[in-house]
């Protein structure tokens, strides 16, 4: 039996188990210029969200009925397609089936002797270039600026706290439990960490950051980033990169923060990866070389089996996972 | 008898006379590297209310029971300065006192052989070099694309329209009377002109931008605002110039907007004129050669009166003003 999720109803607020249902795949066949591939390993990313929405985004809405797609690492099984082999490790955005069909073109190898094949999908993917093109090309981070980073133990955050501490800034990342905030400050190097669930937010951050704030990496939004904007310093820059606190709040409200950017005559800037698409050899060789050389480390959290594809993605919203949250779903590697 | 405007109470909300009061100065005697200069013409800003509030920002709040200061253009009654002469039109930041004191180094002179004086707080003044910088800068504008202008027939709107038309762009004004919607249109060549009080903004906006928004200058924030982000293009910049529906409510509140950004990889810049003080000359330059060539225009609205400062500052935040809001305060010139 081949199975597949698919979105069944759209979410207005927290999507739960009435949006998406598994069900029995159709007979997948690959033509020319097609592999047949079998999920090892599935990503789920906050932006994924955003699909379950009918409304014009950078990606095209999910269709209802069909079945999700993201990131995934997967095995071919079978090849009609002259770059690819049966046994070859592959990467790419295919739909959530366990045994699918992928054209040629929307995959690429991934070479099992450099390391764990999920660094694919985490570091050395979408989320690991996410944080390096945000910090780098947005926050422009010199020595001894002050980098906030929200979101600062998932995938994305835990990464940009790193790449924040190798370029000389003083680092203060925020997560929501105490677990998070030690492995911020004791395995991630952040000068501090605040708990924003059971510290005050605005109280912590005026005393971590006795010289303001100059750039702020955004996972989060909401009240966290209300916080942050009466701590701008002249010319900061903010990288919003997520804004999680809203995704699930239909017409979110808060203060209205345009006073604060005068006042201090700051930027925020929003972006997806896919921006910085012609760079991304730029990116991929700096984390590799920096994650060869010991200076990044990354976590995992990994669930099993496909069926628990739909709570891991649910758990996202609830802050369950610290560093990039995976699913294996199949032995076969 | 000589007057000065103090601030005698911080107000929370919109201000009101209750704020400001007219008293009797004490006698002013210029030091050496002094002038004593009687005020000619008053110019009200919007952002004069933020220095009411008692809060760390770009400028230094007012001081309760001393006198407001602002943009004025004066005449020299009285020279210990060796570059300033008895007669000399000069223009500065200065306090709203009839007779006052100036040091040397805080006015500089205006040349009334080329053109009306109040010019020098208007188009080839602050306002002038806000439009500029904020446009060509943070606006980045090229041709064909669409510009939204909000508050466009106001002092520094009403520039930004035209040096939009200038650069090829297609622009559409946002203003608060069907008198200031013909004037966007008719006198400064905007190709559509939105009255924000009698039209549903989101739906006129829509029809005035087909092909979405790729600069926004901003001078008032709030829900003008909310209904432009949704009509971003990707890569859209918005000068965040001002934000003066918010001036006057504590804590004002609105739909969270860091979503917008992310789906349309936009920048919001906040930004104040000063921060492009070494490059004045420049602007001053194009902004002159503009005006010569009777490529811009300009619309004042000059009350008399220097009792009536207050009243046309309070007039600012019911857009009582059609181009600068100047107050002539003497007729000695």
């Amino acid at each position: 039996m081949n199975r597949e999720i698919q979105l069944i109803q759209r979410p207005d607020g927290t999507p739960t188990h009435e949006h998406l249902d598994i069900v029995e795949a159709d007979a997948q066949q690959p033509e020319n210029g097609e592999v047949l591939v079998q999920l090892l390993y599935v990503s789920v990313d906050p932006y994924m969200r955003g699909r379950m929405n009918d409304a014009k985004s950078y990606v095209a809405p999910f269709q209802l009925h069909e079945p999700i797609e993201g990131g995934v690492v997967a095995q071919v099984v079978e090849s009609k397609a002259e770059a690819f082999s049966v046994g070859d490790i592959v990467t790419g955005s295919l739909q959530w089936r366990e045994v699918t069909v992928a054209s040629a073109d929307s995959i690429r190898k991934v070479d099992p002797s450099l390391g764990s094949v999920t660094t694919s999908l985490g570091i050395l993917g979408m989320p690991g270039l996410t944080a390096y093109f945000g910090l780098i090309d947005i926050g422009k981070p010199t020595e001894g600026e002050t980098l906030v980073v929200s979101g600062a133990a998932g995938a994305v955050g835990s990464t940009v706290v790193q790449i924040g501490k190798l370029l000389g800034c003083y680092v203060v990342g925020i997560a929501g439990s105490d677990d998070k905030t030690s492995y911020i400050v004791n395995e991630l190097g952040a000068d501090a960490a605040i708990n924003y669930k059971t510290e005050d937010v605005a109280e912590s951050l005026q005393n971590a950051c006795p010289n303001g704030v100059d750039i702020y990496f955004d996972n989060v939004g909401g009240q966290i980033s209300d916080h942050v904007y009466p701590l701008l310093n002249k010319f900061a820059r903010i990288t919003q990169c997520g804004a999680i606190a809203s995704y699930n709040v239909p017409n979110d409200q808060g203060p209205r923060m345009q006073m604060h950017l005068i006042k201090s005559s700051a930027t925020i800037k929003g972006f997806v990866v896919g921006d910085y698409q012609n760079r991304f050899k730029e990116g991929f060789e700096h984390l590799s070389k920096w994650l060869k050389g010991g200076k990044l480390t990354y976590e995992e959290t990994i669930h099993e089996g496909f069926e628990n594809i739909p709570d891991a993605f649910f758990g996202l919203f609830k802050g369950d996972n610290t560093g990039k949250q995976l699913i294996k779903v199949s032995n076969s590697q």
